[in-house]
């Protein structure tokens, strides 16, 4: 195993403490539990958004606490959720008295965590909401997950809620425009290599010389197929018409209804893309792709949504969402609203997403 | 190989089509010659500042176009220099009547190149000076190059030059600030993997399972030593104190002497850091390297870094000056004065470089 690293089991923990030193203007990093948070948090009224997961995906969530964003991030092991304490106080430490949401992926121990975490935090007063971003159009269940996977369209839920809860969105509004996100978003991706959990030390998958795994979850989760390399053209086309032809989608998820004050199941569905629909297009490097490669992915991107009618508003290119040193990239496609084009547009300062401060 | 590529003979002029359609409020896109270059160019009145060099590097150079930095960059194929012809016509499209600063990193056919672009512009009217980035303190000569080759200050030279350009600098001093940049920043880069030129279609070098390369250049040329693996605190150990305690650095470069209408030798002195000196950090990853490895080095260099009595006033840490997919890091500091600083702080707006606006 060959990384930049001292003992495989402080590797979270001395990247905390790299980010507290690197960044003390947007970030400060509380310890045991671990989370990251606002330097300026607790905003007094503002809804505070809060997500976190197994780390392996930087920037993913830390690199997008900051102004306009995230107001903390709970950073589990490498591809091992958090635990309920450390949302619980994240929750605490950030809540500005407006209320917080968690923002979760759909794993089975996110998603756990999170229902705890929230319970425990309105045990102690606080008001939260959970909403579970499931994008992943590649596999129905997986390894970790019933139902889809949790994908690229939270990095875009974790900007633009940000954003509303910025300008003083409260906290059912905040929760109501996350769903709009995760119904309106969709994603798949690929891998061309696999990458090594520190603590394992070995590969989480092995693919051979001339193969690729198409549909692969963020940890290396089976996708849809192994199939021999393609062209970059040949990978986008897989990738692209996949999310642009899933057809609508329908699930019952669990979210906290406040007025009955207990978990109640919602029947959540995804519309299908149809012509004329504004989106913003997103590629996203796994981590190990170079980025001499994303260009030519947008490339064939941008002419397969002009064929099919698509009108690409926004676009986000880069590693985001990524798999430690895995080569490969995802595709997300979100249909964008005016209110979300807007916040997509706000300021924003974060380690890992910044303009316009 | 293994990569996101069609046929590896269009990988640049596709990433070029990509970086065209991705970023059109940013930059254009010229071809045949290939540069890119400012979306809103030529600045009236603004002294242009271009850049180039082989791609491979991405961001570098052609992520760095657009407001507050680069007017333009100019590609060559992967790891080979760009041609003289895309240099001349980059210069005459961006040209805003206050002439232009070409910052040349030091290989031999980036060099000499330049040189020639400059006084074919010369001849055709324009005003061009050509300033030398020359930071890397692994090596004296080496295989593309006579003397350091340019590396990591590159970067920050074109993030402080561009802002003095846009804040209405003249010529003389673009270029006076740009040397002073180059002569208080240096470098050292290390790698545990090869990368693979998409032509060549096998890794540039070979390293074992347990080795790493110190002081490596950007094209992958040999460093200062292979050795066993080591932590990333003894790595980051190594890289700081062959840069912190690197001695005076004198040597003769060729500049333009503008009164004289001829290349000149000009000596050049990079002074040796000491305690007090405020510095900017910066820790850069080769391109493979996953981004949870980053804040590790940083961590450690923050603690040699006030060990030593350097005070860090200013941090860039990510993917910035690449080698494609291979697996590394670089360590950068540069000395700054208040203008360095202020000029670092101010607006940019380009694909890979962004902040304030």
């Amino acid at each position: 195993m060959k990384k930049l690293i001292n003992r495989p089991e402080d590797v979270v923990k001395e990247e905390l403490e790299g980010i507290a030193l690197a960044f003390p203007d947007m970030v400060k990093v509380h310890f045991d539990p671990n989370f990251i948070y606002r330097a300026d948090a607790p905003v007094r009224g503002k809804v505070a958004v809060i997500s976190g997961g197994g780390s392996g995906h930087e920037p993913m969530h830390g690199g997008f606490v900051g102004v306009g964003m995230l107001d903390a991030a709970c950073p589990g092991q490498v591809f091992t959720s958090p635990t309920p304490d450390q949302m619980l106080e994240a929750a605490k430490m950030v809540d500005g008295g407006a209320g917080v949401l968690y923002i979760v992926k759909n794993y089975t121990g996110d998603v756990m965590n999170f229902e705890m975490a929230a319970d425990m935090a309105r045990a102690e007063g606080l008001r939260v909401l959970n909403i579970l971003i499931d994008d992943d159009v590649a596999v129905k269940d997986s390894l970790y997950t019933a139902g889809r996977r949790g994908v690229g369209t939270t990095v875009l839920a974790e900007k633009i809620c940000g954003a509303a809860a910025e300008r003083g969105y409260d906290l059912r509004r905040v929760a109501d425009l996350c769903r709009r996100v995760n119904i309106n978003g969709r994603s798949m991706g690929m891998a061309l290599t696999p990458c090594t959990v520190p603590m394992a030390g070995k590969p989480t998958f092995e693919l051979a010389e001339d193969e690729m795994e198409v549909g692969i979850g963020i940890h290396g989760e089976p996708g849809r197929e192994r199939m021999k390399l393609k062209t970059a053209d040949e990978i986008t086309e897989m990738l692209a018409i996949s999310i642009i032809e899933d057809p609508e989608y329908r699930r019952t998820v669990r979210e906290f209804d406040e007025e009955k004050g207990e978990w109640v199941d919602v029947e959540l569905v995804d519309p299908p893309f149809r012509r004329g629909d504004r989106v913003l297009a997103f590629v996203n490097s796994m981590g190990g792709t170079p980025d001499i490669e994303l260009p030519i992915i947008y490339r064939k991107l941008h002419e397969i949504c002009e064929k099919k009618g698509l009108i690409i508003v926004r676009r986000l290119i880069g590693r985001y969402i990524t798999s430690l040193e895995m080569q490969g990239c995802s595709i997300t496609l979100l249909r964008m609203d005016d209110e979300m084009i807007d916040l997509w547009d706000a300021p924003v300062k974060t380690p890992g997403l910044r303009w316009g401060i």
